[in-house]
């Protein structure tokens, strides 16, 4: 690729992103880790690989405004259509639509070509290690969800079984249970590598806080009259 | 203090604070680790720093709506308002503003009284450790503010010598240094044994970011014609 094609693809993601300056720096951690996985992978095409990692989320906006709508294949199509009209031949239009089609887990398109592969893991990354515990925090700040839900006894849940949402419900169900999923060997290994920072801040955290509500409650209730 | 009491004031916290969930638990975070501290100290006056800790932040609010208020003052106001309105003495509702005014860093009151040094320190102790960097993160994804700032060179500050806010920033100006800040001495103790959970994140996620935008831009340097 050369460097005025990327400057079209990167200000063309830029203008579909613009009220998000978060995800713009996940696009570009995602393709960082891409070109990290396909130095160990051969036969990539990184013109393919580049193009799909930098519009993987262009379909992000329709999403949060219609919650129906895949950001996947929204981004899909809209990656193909945008393709198309700037001359880019139909075929590799395709394959970078198939790689955005299929980089979501709602998706019904599981990766098959190699690159479809490769953006899947980098993404799949940014929700492993710090930065996945990062991200989800900054999440639920913007959404208004509480780090934990209080048991009936006052106590503190650590998110495993909660029926409400919370940053420790998010870490039982989702971010603790990712490692496996990986489609490369080096995608899988960067996210072990990235794992234990994850479970010692959940640790951490639930420590601190456990413990503050067992002693505190219990100190309380000695004094209460 | 007796139950009806703790209820009526636990009440009235809520009440100031009916839109922000966060917050209420933080009062109990706060109120838990204040009585812990409490234990190790002598002549505590229970029933001050109870009231102290659930009303330390109903001042908040008006803070929010005008930034130019203090909301420690704000809050000393309200809660002695509030403790003269419901027939507690005016000595009593003076020793709870005394702690809510001087809680606050931007006060210009420090704290005097045992009790209001232990709630400045269980305040504080909030924003150590990992809940400090999860409260942080809420935060700034509250106010749409990043997680790092990209160089001129295309790297990822590490927060260090930053003008723009971001999460790295704040660690850096901030939770980095609120260890040696405290007044007593369990207040200490426990903020130490939080110390290194905030390290190990800060330290995780600047060497996940920095080293795939490291390693990631070097390649495309290489790969792009």
């Amino acid at each position: 690729m050369n460097k005025d094609t990327y400057e079209m693809l990167e200000a063309y993601m830029r203008s579909c992103m613009k009220d998000s300056a978060h995800d713009r720096e996940h696009i570009y951690r995602v393709l960082y880790v891409a070109l990290d996985i396909a130095k160990t992978e051969a036969r990539v095409d990184y013109d393919v690989l580049i193009c799909a990692c930098l519009l993987h989320d262009i379909g992000r906006q329709e999403q949060i405004e219609n919650q129906e709508l895949s950001h996947a294949q929204v981004g899909a199509e809209k990656a193909g259509r945008f393709l198309r009209e700037h001359s880019f031949a139909a075929e590799f239009a395709d394959r970078v639509s198939e790689c955005i089609r299929a980089h979501s887990y709602r998706a019904n398109h599981a990766p098959r070509s190699i690159e479809s592969k490769i953006l899947f893991d980098a993404d799949k990354i940014d929700v492993a290690g710090a930065m996945g515990i990062a991200r989800t925090l900054m999440y639920q700040g913007r959404v208004c969800e509480p780090l934990y839900q209080v048991n009936p006894d006052g106590l503190v849940s650590d998110g495993d079984n909660d029926i409400n949402p919370s940053f420790f419900q998010e870490y039982k169900y989702k971010l603790e249970n990712i490692y496996d999923k990986f489609f490369t060997v080096r995608g899988t290994e960067i996210a072990s590598q990235r794992r234990q920072a994850a479970v010692d801040f959940y640790n951490s955290i639930l420590a601190e806080v456990h413990g503050s509500y067992q002693c505190g409650r219990k100190h309380l209730a000695e004094i209460m009259e």
